[in-house]
């Protein structure tokens, strides 16, 4: 239910004002001793307030890592369990609220599932909230896969019409690779807005700000890649690779696409322009000319870099005015939406995405079997 | 590895050249007799040879239901196995071929994986031929579906740049409600080409055959649509309804993207654009003013239709002269590829988007529990 | 790995000598107000030092809910968070214990997989210290499950040589059942040690005293009952009630065997004699006439009380002298286990087991799909 | 539902007298050519009719691979589908029955809740005929565990009262072992009756012939031995060996308790008795002394034989008049159930067991993983 993964195992837990987030992670290989400020660094690109376009709720979202550790401070075979308190909330702004849904969120749905046993305070389990510890355990399994020579990087590839510069992940000649590693690296100098050209950054900003100064949210697209990744990971028909970063990144809350490589734009594309075709490089080796499969075929990785496209939907609260019913009395009622919301949760859902795209490469490359052919 | 779904649970097996393909299909509620002749019309949609722009390798498709029955033919509770024979195979075909991986197939990843074991004969297990069972599992859950008042339908939405009248499923009044009913009976009549407007089939198919007579191939976009579906499906984070139909689509091989309601057009709309109103209808219930979340919030379900679009790529075997490499020798080797291949997968594939969502909506139905609520 | 069941799932997280041992709890219906008296209750019958024959470690066993109540305390669809702080440890214990494994313990095996990096202090994750969030868990489960009528009980059976009257529970007749009800009571009753007839509690006692004055260690059985369970839980071959039973009570460390009904005792019976007949009762229903099968029949409650046995080893830390190895010299060497261990678990095992089942039964119940039949 | 295992996964399918039983096998090796000599006559050993005490029912229990294979006849990777088709089927003899529940059998559970939809000719998904698929999927499992030098063997423990000589696999030194060889090589040679002592296997099968005349019908116990198989396998907690194997040997129908090692003897042993200690061996290697942990420390493997028991009841369907309920009339009914039923089904279920540890220890070899340390 709040579980992903086979072979690395990530079961959240928490509530958006319960005492606690966190999560249980299973799987890690024994012996790595946790980077605790990789870890913190990692949780820092998530947190609220790191930004003027961000919501002003303060989390330090300080991790504690309560059992799976040895006495050295290295995973030990025993399952992680992680938790990061709940500090500074303000239920009130809830409790105001009435019973009203609020449009294009999980209230309605929930109220109906589960009635007032709904812990409705600031979302309850469907907040974005949750997404920190999902970056908890994703950056923990990072560090594991940055030691298998992988890496992950994420940007806003577009904020509402206004575009990023994208990877250059669906070429593949050395001045391309060049480039995607300059771009990936570019990406962790600490700026304050996740995109590889920075003057789009501020241009994003600035159009963040303004819809947020009329009450009003964006919506974007966020562009995830992975190098490193080795060939054969993913299995055929509804365990691909695909199927499983699909299924991961669509618990980002506000995911509403997803697409691999080429994506959409291969529906376009000719047989003859959209096939990769195979070469025979310098080592002697079978090489790939270029990615529009955004590695991957057959479900299976081929070696060249993943590339995914998530779309993310506007927040849904809003200060606007908008259409609602008030549960209890069952007449409509008008709607303006307060409490600390993110005008735009594209920032701040990056890291998520890398997160989850870590979870989902580190679930595949642990569940590669020691038998396979005989 | 070959299993979808928890409480509707299917499991396929086959090779495009092994003796038969089949699947095991467990779940179905007993004490439902089988429409025979809705489950062969539903196959004959994915048949090859129903178009002039479809493979000429003839298969019946018919499926013999070997375990499940009670002796009055209907589901007895114990799992369903069926199968579905392979004829007219041509292994030559691809004997002939060499060692030669085409590209934008699965053969490179297979012959890394299973080496000289891997059952090469027209792809193995990552033939569109797999897609057959998985019919014919979604037009038994659909028998048990429309009981429940579902209907399922999709589309060709586009193919290449060629575009289809979409579902009119996201705004809800009754007129539109009227329309996409009259859009859902349309493409059930027998049509030969699956699109809303016919006119625009023809041209599409005219594309096809064109990009065929050029030994090339095209890719396209399916859209669909499932009515009737009870709110309150799904489950937050990993399990909600966007997850478990993005597993269970991307198993059509060649679809690259998927997305829900507005989907990736959500990225360039304003909250107060995207969120959908509430109101009070004429019976005093909450209604839901226009549906650009896809029937879906928080992973859960609304009660509005379920909209979804898969983007599939051309068919990558294609005669048009590739690059490709000899695995033997290691040499860099033309390829044009011989064998019966559909010049876009589009017009077969659209059952089997239906199957797939039918499938995933059987298992989220099914999965409902007695016990949700003290 | 450490998760157990499909609609009620537990994952257990911490070693004896992390800082917390705790669990996730997914799946409880929501809007019931949590007990904690009676959760406090169950934990102190398996806390340590409750009698003379325990651990002299002292646990308060506190338990912590950090996520997935409401703010009046109840269930509320949120998965279940709990922590139970390790206090009291004695890490030096075990250093001073070289690396020498004990004998019947899973010092070997845990060292011979993640060597060094295993959190060896107290056993690790392999420490009985991990039952206790299997008692807080099963705790909640049971609240829940009293709720609909059903009622656990479980005693030991056996401590060596040395047995306790059995439940009433294979004859069904009226005055069988009065004396279930009462034995079930009788153990509730806050006796020291878990017998139905205390005198014999008190023989057992000594036993284990006196095998502890000897360095030594005794094993034994626990029966355990459910009453009110309903029927139809439960499905054929591998999904069975015992086969879910026997998975979830293995779980237990020293467990070795398991049975149910006349179990073991089956297998010297004529069918005439193990056959339980079927008859018509007052109110014109099926009544079964006794309960050899233990309440299971196809792997299917019949709706008579469940009953299993578990046989559980002696403890197998001991001070007595042993033959074991040090690992690091690879040079035998003679062991006496020092450290503060239970003589025989039997007594503490109790309300795991109860726990357990509680559990597994918990994750039948919530299985019930709400449509089983057209 | 009717399926076990993660890494090599079995779903069975099939009725008594549905056109065929089978099922699907997933994870198997690739490369691995199929012994069809040993697969037949392994399923030789459970056919129906080889001794004097079984069924009359003649089964060719031929089995046809439909899917999985290359065209060298090996496996492929891809899932492995099997059919075994019901021929010499007589549903006369359950039509005549009414529908009045067999006591001691699935029917009162099948009907109550799958009502008339139930398949109740020859009992369903519940007949023994079931253990067919079981022992095929076994048998192909076994072929690839022998090429991994593991060896299975079960036998008649005991039928009744009459015992035969148990396997000595508690003891390890040289001795034992070849004796341990000898005993697994003898049940090897085609005798008629699986005892070790053939002579023993006389005296059971002369007191299955009595109770047979007699209308009446004997359980047993089967006693199950594994070696080579390699140290390091299963998990802590939920998905130790223990809880594994009994998961998988309660899907033998009958099968009413499960232990290992000195099992429920251990409950009557000291720790000082019960414990095995260690030794360095010859080759300075860490030996393990004797095995009453029946080859399983803290639910992993040791390396030492694994060694299991079941205990099996009597057959329910006797000919013995015996009282049950008529479920149309609601009236008691006296019954004798006719049909071609083994008076003890223990000498059949011998090869069942078998297969049930061959698979089980086929998936904890398979879930292997390539990372279980830094």
């Amino acid at each position: 239910m709040n579980t992903f993964g086979e072979a690395l195992k990530v079961t959240v837990f928490g509530q958006s004002h319960a005492p606690a987030v966190g999560c249980v992670l299973e799987g890690l290989p024994a012996g790595m001793a946790i980077d605790r400020e990789a870890l913190a660094a990692f949780m820092a690109r998530r947190a609220p307030g790191s930004s003027p376009t961000s919501t002003r709720r303060k989390e330090a979202d300080e991790v504690t890592i309560i059992a799976g550790l040895n006495p050295k401070g290295e995973t030990s075979g025993a399952p992680i369990a992680l938790t990061i308190p709940n500090g500074d909330t303000r239920s009130g702004d809830y409790a105001a609220m009435g019973k009203v849904p609020r449009p294009g969120h999980a209230d309605l749905v929930a109220w109906r599932r589960w009635g007032d046993a709904w812990d409705r305070a600031g979302g309850g389990q469907f907040s974005g909230r949750l997404t920190a510890p999902l970056c908890a355990a994703g950056a923990l399994c990072l560090q594991w896969l940055e030691r298998q020579g992988i890496a992950i990087a994420a940007h806003a590839l577009a904020i509402g019409a206004i575009g990023d510069e994208p990877f250059r992940a669906r070429t593949l000649d050395e001045r391309s690779r060049r480039r995607l590693s300059a771009q990936i690296e570019s990406l962790r100098d600490g700026r304050s807005f996740p995109t590889i050209d920075e003057a789009r950054g501020w241009v994003m900003e600035k159009a963040i700000q303004e819809a947020a100064s009329e009450g009003d949210s964006l919506g974007g697209v966020i562009e995830i890649v992975a190098t490193g990744v080795p060939r054969d990971l993913g299995d055929p028909m509804f365990d691909g690779v695909e199927n499983v970063l699909a299924r991961a990144l669509f618990a980002i809350p506000a995911v509403k696409g997803v697409d691999f490589g080429a994506g959409f734009g291969a529906a376009s594309l000719k047989g003859s322009e959209d096939n990769d075709p195979y070469a025979i490089d310098d080592d002697g080796e079978v090489s790939i000319a270029k990615n529009d499969a955004g590695g991957i075929l057959g479900g299976i990785t081929t070696g060249a870099p993943l590339l995914a496209r998530i779309a993310l939907k506007p927040t849904s609260s809003i200060a606007k005015r908008q259409r609602s019913v008030d549960l209890e009395t069952m007449r409509a009622i008008e709607l303006r939406v307060k409490g600390r919301h993110d005008p735009c949760v594209v920032p701040r859902a990056v890291p998520v995405a890398e997160a989850l795209f870590a979870l989902a490469i580190g679930d595949l490359m642990l569940s590669k079997r020691a038998f396979e052919r005989l």
